[in-house]
């Protein structure tokens, strides 16, 4: 079986982490392969090094590495060379960066600079983190550089663009985005592979990552949508809303921007195109009558790799249930 | 008193921090001003990022944050960077780099990046280590990106030009250098300041750097050894040789590239044309005879602060001296 999954960080890289447990562990499944396509919308570029937040967070949760506490960042990780950068007085110093989370910065860096592209740097780092052994494969949405930007409202000012990590991290979303604007986004091609990812599929899972700025701009790469809408797989979400809150983030803030209700049925609205089963909490069991995707409700919180590889597992049943559905019967 | 220095790593810095201890320490001399040029033909670029060990080693030595032990690299810094690096299998390995020394590099490749020129990019970190508190300027000889490549003897497959880092620290200079080239040299200008601080110093000292691979590219800077040569103020030198063996380093295996013999004398050679006094250990007393330059002997070897500042207090007694010889006295 193949899986293709669209993931932004510490949600994805957790709902990801707890597919493998169900299939590997749980289900005794080695064959299946498991393809991510990652958010690179978050990308920044400081210090004058290349950081690519969603893909380093999928690293680090599916190769071991990662901070649990943060969410990002490698566990046990020193703070040196921020230190010495805030000495010398090398600014920003709103982005925490450790000392080996740096080395993953630098290594990138010299590879981009070198000529290689973001998916053969991804491969690279990947293989650091075993990720091929697990029968898996990273792949970042795009080659082309893209960067999320927030366009805030100054008041008398008029309006200021900054990047999403300022208005995520050091703003903590609490300053209204009038707007999201992903710069370079319209002229973005797939990265190799992400197409025939979506297209060779048995299963699409969505997990639940940002609807906005995590899913949504691996949608906005120009052919990954009408290659979701057009696959003969089942597509199947998991809601990032659980009773009109965020699990984690500021998922609310962005809804907000868009108009979108902060619910598991707005979230469900922004992929109703293509959108075959959903899993909402119990919570919102209530609510979500009128969609046209199949919905199984449970408990939603990703509490450990157990929890999370039980909702991996329903999103599975729920797609094998439709695919089983579409499949013509025997005396068809 | 302007006093200008030419300085190359580890004796250079050694000697200058010296020269300040013997100025304001043992003669209260708050003053005099001192301008350090420093070797940038070291200079390398490694994972992506710009370093320039001797001026890193002038900067950590002279702002008390040097690795004594080493000569170079931060006191008591960590390598989680260079470990992770590793395990990601970016190369090379063999160049030794703390944490904090990474964050220079960091800092320094980003402001190059955004257009700062080295002299600029030294300032700032001249700053964060207290130079100008302490009356000194650092100036990288030129800010046009240089980089001294050794020619290797590859026997039958001919020749190979390795960067003169690998060279010095991964072969040890242990492989006979047939002929040092620098790249970008002949096109590059002295840094801004250069060509003033030796016009204008009423003292020139050139402490016991590597003559080949250190002084001499600065003295390769066009404009530079014009300068040298024509100042009014004495030149006055420090053997990096005793008794035929250089003090540290491999200056004796760079000077047989060059066909000099491996002496205070044979140093002595490659200043001729600018050089006034020259200080010499007391083992290599009897071979001075002979020299232009005015020769004073004495116990060389730079052991501690203490001793440095001597040396450098011999230095610029000589230099007094000489500049007494030159001045027309009341009777003339």
């Amino acid at each position: 079986m193949r899986i293709t999954a669209l993931a932004g960080g510490v949600g994805g890289a957790r709902f990801v982490r707890g597919l493998l447990h169900e299939l590997r562990e749980v289900r005794g499944d080695d064959d299946t392969q498991v393809t991510v396509i990652g958010n690179t919308g978050d990308d920044i570029t400081l210090f004058g090094l290349r950081i690519c937040p969603d893909l380093d967070t999928l690293l680090y949760t599916l190769g071991g590495g990662i901070n649990e506490d943060q969410g990002w960042g490698r566990v046990g990780d020193t703070h040196t060379v921020q230190g010495e950068l805030a000495a010398l007085g090398a600014v920003p110093q709103w982005f925490g960066l450790g000392d080996a989370d740096f080395a993953t910065h630098i290594a990138r860096s010299q590879w981009l600079g070198q000529g290689h592209t973001l998916s053969e740097v991804t491969d690279r780092l990947a293989a650091r983190w075993g990720l091929p052994g697990q029968g898996v494969r990273l792949l970042p949405a795009t080659d082309t550089p893209i960067e999320t930007h927030v366009v805030l409202d100054d008041g008398e000012a008029g309006e200021r663009a900054v990047h999403f990590q300022q208005w995520w991290v050091q703003l903590q979303a609490a300053v209204p985005a009038k707007r999201f604007t992903v710069a370079g986004l319209a002229q973005a091609a797939p990265a190799p592979g992400v197409l025939d990812a979506l297209r060779g599929a048995d299963v699409i899972l969505l997990p639940p990552s940002n609807p906005v700025v995590s899913i949504g701009i691996i949608l906005g790469v120009p052919g990954v949508r009408d290659a979701l809408r057009g696959s003969r797989a089942p597509v199947v979400g998991v809601s990032p809303i659980i009773g009109g809150a965020p699990v984690r983030g500021h998922a609310d803030a962005c809804l907000a921007t868009l108009d979108v209700e902060v619910s598991a049925v707005g979230v469900a609205g922004l992929y109703a195109d293509f959108l075959d089963g959903w899993l909402v909490d119990d919570a919102d069991a209530a609510t979500t009558r009128g969609l046209r995707a199949q919905v199984r409700t449970l408990d939603l919180r990703m509490r450990d790799i157990n929890g999370a590889g039980r909702i991996a597992g329903a999103a599975l049943d729920l797609a094998a249930d439709l695919a089983a559905d579409r499949t013509p019967g025997p005396t068809a």
